[in-house]
């Protein structure tokens, strides 16, 4: 008897089932889904304590604590009752003044707060931009090794993603020749992150000029992601992208996660440098609105804490902040010399991370830079993020923005484990 | 000479250019995006107040205020600096545990804190549950009237809409045979919400029972939007559907910004009502966590604070807003009866709305009732929202969370408004 018969809970056929491989292959491209598989592959018996060097999230340690500036900001906003309400779509007001006065100020030419967009972190900023971009057919450039959130929203939007490579051998500069190689008429927009993530590298204003009149030449939009904006101590400067807004267009995402060490907050923005009113014209102004329009916002309180918090924080906050990154940069640097199968090709000088190359014909039963992850944070609760998880095999990338003290312990264990699995001369 | 002539900026060629069609209508049909426009409608030189009855957010005045124990909760959270840094994409744990208990002390069976998942606000909960059921033919059933952020979303991740109808005469219920007329094999879920909004109704337990029976019999999902939770002052008591979680699965949205009056929070969840584990055997589960990874995620000291937050505050603060909602409900219901162009089908018995008919053939000059809110605005400087925002045209949503003193003197100028444009008899 077909008919009639009581189907159970597990027969009954739902109209909801999902396949669910697209979404969760999507996941498993973040750098958050490779932590946390490293994770699982914590020994639970190993006494020692975890060092945790594959994060970007320096928040957790006393050295890296924000300001009690912005921490007031926060509580003033909130006992306020000013902010319970919703906010408009796009931010609001003193928010959106208080950004374009803040990013004004290493610029040529002023910002209008109708060029800023608040958003849910830098993320958000991320998702934004290549949704509205998205057509069929088009195309992006990115960067190898870069920041892989950029290939799975891409990847989501169905917009073709092209990897131009950024040499270890020339800074990890844009390689000016492979993006106009790449780029057809199908191009949208080529992203640019500066200071470097996972490179820890600084480009120079001439190198982002070139950058810009090639974007011109392309007649693509140049996506600035300056997330690590302002944490430099090498030999460059911080130079915004925005400086060359009037050769081409620029798109800036941000946001006061890393400079004031508060990724949680979730607080970024989207910036439109764009004096010739370019991004207006060809529709991309009014496709962020209207994206806005139906997108989470960031919390309103937070963006009623913002104009304190961007102006009200102390020179000597950022300058500490700066001065542990570079101790923290000059040591780990120095420390990983003494690692023959670990090349480190430069210093780095901004962000928190260094990206470093592993010499696989000097180990003994390492497979790959992930076999190298895993193995060394069973055996050592060490985590290091492997190269393939930022689009660069056999090379890891490694962050300096923790305690001094659990670096040297880090990279004790690192040496300790690779010296275990040397090859045998 | 066609070729080496220099392109000036406006007639150069540039990758990016977009049709703004699609997104720009995808928003426009937002609540938002309707109040915007109502306020642009505003006369600059009417000295009066404008009397915003259109809107869902009481926070703005003194007597919707949140309650010190939210407050403080927050400032202590953000002071302790142990929210600063990234949350797991799910929710920190104590946040999960804390809505787990203040949920489940309402049901039969207790949540497991992994059935919780934080978002930014209720309205990421519906952003994740469709994008999550989307997939190619699938089609889910909305009520008219309804929340037209379902359908925004719904067109943007290309799943079909179909509507069913909510009837006055049998105060708002579910037609629960046009349900199973409109639902076919490629139905996923179907969305109620309760308390209602834009109607201001509060079902029956026997009615949510029969809900739930339904959606059992067609195979889908009912998704039970509980913004407003909690929010009745009727003769109906508030039942979630997350009680009859064993005749189907259900996945219950909520937030803190109506309860705690907060909205700008932006602090919401979805929660899987599944003890049969259907949700997780379906692929549904993988999913969300799958969508959750890619998405922005509440700001980890807003959900470090959620413990206080739901655990801490005092009945009596919300037995105040029961109190100035059903006050505001009794006083908005019998000052409509006095405008005859205005029929009231119902008092409203939770939420902030009621919806009300429009007799167009008592008025003179008025065409529908996008005309009337237009004019209104124009000519009074009361906002109140036209029915075809939500989908009932000719009808009017109209708030009551907001001073009894702003009611009083709206509902006089709508008087005004409607005797001037009366037919003369």
């Amino acid at each position: 008897m077909e008919n009639g018969s009581k189907l159970s809970s597990n027969s009954k056929k739902w109209g909801f089932k999902k396949d669910t491989k697209q979404m969760t292959k999507a996941s498993m491209t973040t750098i958050r889904g490779v932590i946390t598989m490293l994770q699982e592959n914590l020994d639970k018996d190993d006494v020692r304590s975890v060092v945790p060097l594959s994060h970007g999230d320096p928040s957790a340690f006393p050295c890296f604590r924000t300001t009690p500036v912005a921490q007031d900001a926060i509580a003033e906003a909130v006992r306020s009752a000013k902010f319970n309400g919703y906010s408009p779509t796009v931010g609001i007001p003193p928010a959106r003044i208080a950004v374009a006065e803040y990013l004004s100020k290493d610029l040529p030419e002023k910002l209008s707060p109708d060029d800023i967009y608040l958003t849910v972190g830098c993320t958000q900023a991320i998702e934004i931009i290549l949704t509205v971009l998205a057509r069929p057919n088009a195309n992006i450039l990115l960067p190898r090794p870069g920041f892989p959130y950029y290939e799975t929203r891409a990847a989501f939007s169905h917009l073709e993603v092209r990897h131009y490579d950024l040499c270890p051998e020339t800074g990890w500069e844009v390689n000016l020749d492979e993006v106009e190689a790449l780029a057809d008429e199908n191009t949208v927009a080529v992203v640019v992150i500066n200071p470097g993530n996972p490179c820890g590298n600084v480009y120079t204003y001439n190198h982002l000029k070139k950058v810009a009149e090639t974007a011109r030449k392309l007649g693509i939009l140049v996506i600035a992601d300056e997330v690590y904006d302002h944490l430099v101590f090498g030999s460059n400067p911080f130079v915004p992208m925005g400086v060359f807004s009037s050769i081409t267009p620029i798109v800036t995402l941000g946001s006061i996660s890393k400079r004031w060490l508060v990724p949680g907050w979730r607080l970024g923005w989207l910036v439109t440098n764009d004096p010739n009113g370019i991004l207006k014209e060809q529709g991309i102004v009014d496709c962020i609105k209207g994206f806005l329009n139906i997108s989470s916002d960031p919390a309103t309180f937070i963006q009623g804490a913002l104009p304190q918090i961007l102006g009200d924080t102390k020179e000597d906050f950022f300058l500490e902040t700066i001065n542990s990154l570079k101790m923290n940069a000059d040591f780990i640097y120095s420390r990983l010399q003494e690692i023959p199968c670990i090349v480190c090709p430069s210093k780095p000088e901004g962000s928190m991370f260094v990206m470093v190359n592993l010499n696989l014909s000097l180990l003994d039963d390492i497979k790959d830079d992930m076999d190298f992850c895993v193995k060394l944070a069973q055996e050592e609760s060490v985590m290091i993020l492997p190269g393939i998880a930022v689009g660069l095999k056999n090379w890891l990338r490694i962050t300096f923005a923790i305690e001094p003290s659990a670096i040297k312990e880090g990279l004790e264990r690192v040496k300790a484990f690779c010296d275990r699995h040397a090859k045998k001369q």
